[in-house]
């Protein structure tokens, strides 16, 4: 039966041994996004193709909180991170007035336990970073739904949505 | 016409100068939330009735993060806060085995620029977290939206939504 | 001779060569406690059997006290934790109206060097976290004698006291 | 009735509100101790006298970690510090071959809470590094008793031991 | 007679107190460069122009470094920083075949003391970031001389170079 | 043809990917330096033939950076560093009244790429934290010429200016 790894006998949180797992190259690949107003996206829009490009920033935050994910997240592992990428899509329904921005990390490591948890903070991050730079224009922005992806690496088995 | 204010005139970021703005208390207030699957939210309220409170991890992780929100996003500005609570409820509906974690942030300063990033951030982090110290049980988990419900104090005005 | 490795020849302080070491499995335990009032002991003790957990906080400052020590010990290598728990006791003595805490701490690492220092970190985290989540009840708790309990793995042998 | 101020009405922990307290000047003084071995003693106090001094190390990490302090300590007030000093006298007693630190630290912010842990905290840290810098001639050194000497400034009237 | 005031009686560093100065507006303008050559000037020019803006992590680097200067400088004050720039510009002479970026960066704090360090930091993070960014071309890059130009406010008054 | 790696097919900014790569010991050495007044001269010189050591400071900034480098520098990947050491020695004409402090820094590490960043950040910050503890007796010191200097180990070959 499965159960809450991250508690000891105590019942209280602890960083659980990974020490005789294997050092292999682990990936996760998660998204998020966040909806924006017509505004923020003619905004945004314009920045990317002259200057002023706010994915770019969105982007560093991404990495920088990637490497930084064990020190957000309590009980999550240091990790060497070997590679850090973060792709932004738009997907627009001019019909319904719809502007979102669609975000993908995908982090690697070669080390002792996965990554999908610097995949999540990543992408996390980007969206917060959007929404920060935005937000001069309007607060109403909504950071959707945040999801692991895939997974592989492990003897545990990949896992994909 | 409003505009994005965190680029300077050679169209790369900068943090926006507030020198100028008044130093008053300050209040946000942001919610997100997880979707987990029975089993968790099986495991979750056992731990929660008698220990191993996973929400416990979750709420110091949303502390920490508020406090480290201008290391996280780029542009934001660094501010003292002087008060962090977070909340958890579950909304739940058998009907559609449905079982999600409703998560609220609120956080105070007395400072020169709002803390609606810090509430988010610390929002975002509790999600997270939950999803950590569950994600041995299954990666399926999804975090919910993540908004900003509410924000006092400071010259532009209130903001509700 | 043994002498102090961490200076360099112009008598500064370095982190030391540790290239040529081994990865290995390493371990530490280290101890501290702090001592209480009796009220700050029933205060704990009850928030302990229902909720309010002062040691849940202390637990989770330990955890990241540890995967942070180098940047909180200047000479100390960063290694990458790989498990990391602490337990709590209470040593009371009625008599004396003595309430103490006892804290555990015990870190692993495969890496270059031990992780010693990790360990004291942890436990000395954990009772400055107590002392700051009960200070408003009475100032005068004083956190006891902290050490290393053991050490196994790298080449240097075991140590226990 | 005094109670544990740092937990919310669900039972979790909380960062304290402190927005309606007066921003005053707030100083605190803590002391921590280490007690090592003749070799020890030996090689310290020659390096003080001459060069590769300990204390050097100690000092730093001690002011470091003081400014630090709100990202050890979970639930601790962000606190602009205003200054930092730290002191090491010896306690010898060679009857009883005896060789301890004495370590002092003193903080200051102008800030809406007290600066107890930030002392606290700093002096903690000088004594782990002490034992860092000369664990490679000895690890049973043994980290004296930590407290709180003075606390003055804030409304609740002043401390001292 | 000037002295160095970072240490203390023991004639250690310490943190300069400055609990009796005034809270005011400060500013401080730093300068840097690096010089690169032809193939570097060609690539970032293109990335600039294009996309790949390789100061627009640069940019971003500055402003984090400058919020994290006093926990990269060790006897710096903490300070609320409320506003940071910086700005590029290519000092070029064919005829030599001289290619150099030069780096200004301008930071402001309502504080007790200056941010000096702050604008020197962003500026040398700034000039090591693009190293880091074209590095895989030519490691042969060298950071100019890194300077303040500049600094208003406080009443040891204001210095221009 | 060699070009800017750090870049994805969006032209953003990406921590390149080092999966594939050997972990091999690899060394950098850096340089820097900073130029002084007389004065300034005189109180370092006294400082550190007595006490009020400056370069104990500035060699302890420097190695806290190099390990805190991945954090600074946004696309830098975080490696386990092995070793550190920074050396400072006087180059002074009295002719010409220049007195000019040159740095060394030298970084190892066990890892999947070079520490030329560690090497060049810690030279960096151990001038930009002996400005900062002489900036009280003059501001107009400049922070000289920072450079590689040399780096071994990796397969792209060694490289020494």
């Amino acid at each position: 039966m499965s159960k809450l790894t991250h508690f000891n006998e105590q019942g209280r949180a602890k960083m659980v041994d990974v020490s005789h797992k294997e050092e292999t190259v682990r990936v996760a690949i998660a998204k998020s996004s966040i909806i924006v107003n017509e505004e923020i996206y003619n905004q945004i829009a314009e920045g990317t193709n002259k200057k002023g490009d706010v994915f770019a920033v969105a982007q560093i935050a991404a990495v920088m909180a990637a490497k930084n994910t064990a020190t957000i997240i309590p009980m999550c592992h240091p990790l060497p991170l070997t590679g850090i990428d973060v792709q932004f899509d738009w997907f627009i329904d001019r019909e319904t007035n719809h502007f979102e921005i669609l975000i993908q990390s995908e982090v690697k490591t070669k080390g002792f336990t996965g990554v999908e948890m610097e995949a999540l903070t990543a992408a996390s991050a980007a969206a917060l970073t959007i929404y920060d730079m935005c937000k001069a224009v309007g607060k109403e922005m909504i950071i959707g739904q945040t999801m692991l992806m895939k997974k592989t690496g492990g003897k545990n088995g990949d896992y994909e949505r």
